[in-house]
């Protein structure tokens, strides 16, 4: 499909930020922003030398990819004609991203349409190891009629190769050696276990560039077989993120969408005090796309250290909130609580239908004037009116319109933030791509679990202080 | 159904909230606690002397319900026997209560099971107004074989009876007179406009009694019927709901957990910087319970001004996090970044399934140490292995122990909360009941959608300070 770049372009509205629109006492300043203008180059400069080496390798995910993205088209091609369900085992990144995607694109209850009118298979994300979970997922999956995609680079992740261990065993048992045709392994080329069982068992293959980590994967084949399978446009997904590239190449802060908002948000969280980054969009289709950026933003600028090993303990938190849902929810908090967040709007200008809201109730004025409106128009008044509220409240927002929402928007979207994430982790001076504060809670989980090598945890754990009974009601 | 109070009593161990266990440097110690005894008396007080009066009537919902609850349980059955389809039309407390306790209770993939294996009707809670959504919807259900449940207790919430418009035009259209069969009214009996349509239509109605908030209404009508329809023991909801007020009818900080709970929360925002709220249950089934929460919390102690007028900005914000899913994307921020935020882990004993892992990768021991445990004692072994990282980074938690997830545990949960928020807001001084602060986004909403009476605000509107064309990229 072609994607025209003028009616489509994503706008960064930053307005309500600012201090000559939101008022002094807490928005940020043109001096101050004029401040940081040589911490801004540089990290500009950082990012711009980094694209593509070591773990920026996603910055060559938008374009570098043609023959990838025809062997992803020609899978999700079969499978869609094979199987009727399509089923993820993956966590973190390796499930945000297609879960992100599938919802901003599919039918919002898509699996639970007739066949007929669905682009593909039933399509599931296991992303938990809940017993539970996994009981209720074999209650409503045929195995026989389902393709697992395998999702880890390292091939060690506990959680997905405890999913793999499971449906591998009830593939086999009920399908002998055609089991391996109901797998297909995405995993990294040059090392790890996955790619080891995978060549063992003959799975289909696709790779994980060493470059690109698992919250920055949507556009490698992590999120692109399956939303292909979803018969989502990848190649409109990836022009999109070319696009916002494109825009990102300005060194001038006031071109660069990215880099603006990261050094907004820079500010924020370092001199105004906003330690909360609220994620609000005003769709159904766009909520997970506040829990991928929910990963990205928490574990990219979560970290203890600085790059050049001063101790610091920085990050912001960042809340997932659905407009106008959550206005029944959170807005409270929002106009009249602390001035500590941050609060960012996904707006959508035209949605891809029109409801009308009809008469029924002329005879009660507080219900009839909605008759006549339709629901874009209530939704998009709400919008408005909550951004008035927070604003008159003082607190810290800003908008990004997408003109509809589509492959081409989305892509926008998504690139937007690892871009900004990047940007404002040069900022904080911080490495954006790593997460060593994980180890801790894998090695204990080794140790409680009896594995092999990790002898000293277990000692360490068995001798931590022990719970007393008198703070346990 | 019968619960054994003694096996299935929820447990608060709040030991890493405290000094003693999780060191000084960010711990409570017992001598703070101490030296707010006489706050905490008052709290207690309060709330004591409050119960059952006002907008504290949700405390006299878990045993003065008996004809209610047979009226609903008779409605349910009939409900379960002649419709496919159950919706939820309702925001805020009219959707979150009711998402909560059917993701606690039923099948985890319920509305995917095939309809002899489900213990009732198809089930949608419609939350929100994006037009995408009303329009899926009516994709996938069939207005003639379905029930509405309207929800609001005013009458005036706009995208509920925009719902409800749209929804009986539809009905009306296909059923004639017969559309007033597929409607249930949940409403205030004394005021507002539902009632007053449902008495006009002839619609079967329930009653939220006055002094139930919305956040404070699943134990109510709003709650129970949706419940009972969906097969949950309605019964043991009330009796655990009841079994924790017992429990909170000490003024013994030490006896009672959420007096208890709402100390250390109370200290912890006040005195100790936590700003931040994180709920992270270790179960699939009690995700929605932290959505659920957020609102509860958000809403109650999201305040501007004390109970004495003074002006103030209080709140702690709530974060949903699910266990093990989110150790992939929030963890990291969790034990590297700000010591912001305590951390509520909801952990289950005994799941009701046990999924066993089977051998497959004998020649990989990264992977092979798996085989042989259950997907119980891995999640299990993660929730410990987090809890002890993100203790020993110094980081605030305490977990809420379920033997099982059941209606008598969950109605202790729910309780337990409510209550916590009760005290807590009277140990801010706030009134954690009301909610001015979304007073301004509604009537701007009213203003945009051109409502009589609202020009002033419309005015007001027009005059805000234009956006800036320069803070837009």
């Amino acid at each position: 499909m072609r994607y025209s770049k003028k009616d489509l372009k994503i706008r960064v509205d930053y307005n309500n930020m600012m201090a000559s629109v939101i008022g002094r006492s807490q928005g940020i300043t043109e001096t101050e922003l004029d401040s940081i203008s040589s911490e801004i180059s540089k990290a500009y400069n950082f990012v711009a030398a980094g694209s593509g080496i070591g773990m920026m390798g996603w910055t060559k995910l938008a374009t570098g990819q043609d023959d990838v993205v025809e062997d992803i088209l020609a899978t999700a091609k079969q499978i869609r004609r094979n199987f009727e369900y399509f089923v993820v085992l993956g966590i973190g990144g390796s499930a945000l991203g297609p879960i992100a995607a599938f919802k901003a694109i599919n039918h919002l209850h898509y699996n639970d349409l007739k066949k007929s009118k669905r682009k593909g298979p039933k399509f599931y994300v296991e992303d938990n190891v809940d017993p539970e979970r996994m009981a209720a997922l074999l209650d409503v999956i045929e195995p026989e009629k389902t393709m697992f995609n395998v999702v880890t680079k390292s091939g060690s992740t506990s959680e997905t190769m405890t999913q793999y261990l499971i449906i591998n065993d009830i593939l086999v048992k009920a399908l002998g050696d055609k089991a391996r045709d109901h797998i297909i392994a995405t995993t990294s080329k040059s090392k790890g276990n996955l790619i080891k069982i995978a060549a063992r068992e003959g799975y289909k293959t696709f790779y994980i560039p060493d470059g690109v980590g698992g919250r920055f994967s949507e556009l490698c084949p992590v999120g692109l077989l399956p939303a292909a399978v979803l018969g989502i446009d990848i190649k409109g997904l990836l022009q999109g993120a070319a696009f916002m590239q494109e825009q990102c190449e300005s060194a001038f802060v006031k071109r660069n969408p990215a880099l603006m908002t990261a050094a907004l948000m820079y500010l924020a969280m370092t001199k105004h005090g906003k330690n909360i980054s609220v994620m609000m969009p005003y769709a159904d289709g766009l909520q997970f796309v506040a829990d991928w950026y929910a990963q990205l933003w928490a574990e990219s600028l979560g970290k203890n250290k600085t790059l050049s090993g001063h101790a610091c303990n920085v990050g912001q938190t960042p809340v997932k909130a659905l407009g106008v849902t959550d206005q029944h929810s959170q807005v409270q908090l929002y106009t009249e609580g602390p001035f500590d967040k941050v609060i960012t709007f996904l707006a959508v200008d035209k949605y891809r239908c029109e409801v009308a809201i009809p008469e029924g109730c002329k005879d009660i004025p507080d219900v009839n004037f909605l008759s006549g409106h339709t629901m874009n128009e209530l939704i998009k008044a709400e919008q408005l009116a909550t951004e008035y509220a927070v604003t008159k409240a003082g607190k810290l927002n800003y908008t990004i319109n997408l003109p509809e929402l589509n492959e081409f928007t989305l892509g926008q979207l998504l690139m937007l933030f690892m871009m900004e994430t990047a940007y404002c982790g040069a900022l904080l001076g911080i490495d954006a791509f790593n997460q060593p504060g994980v180890e801790e809670g894998k090695n204990a989980t080794y140790a409680l679990l009896g594995r092999r090598g990790y002898e000293d945890k277990k000692a360490e754990l068995d001798n931590a202080p022990k719970k007393q009974n008198r703070f346990i009601i």
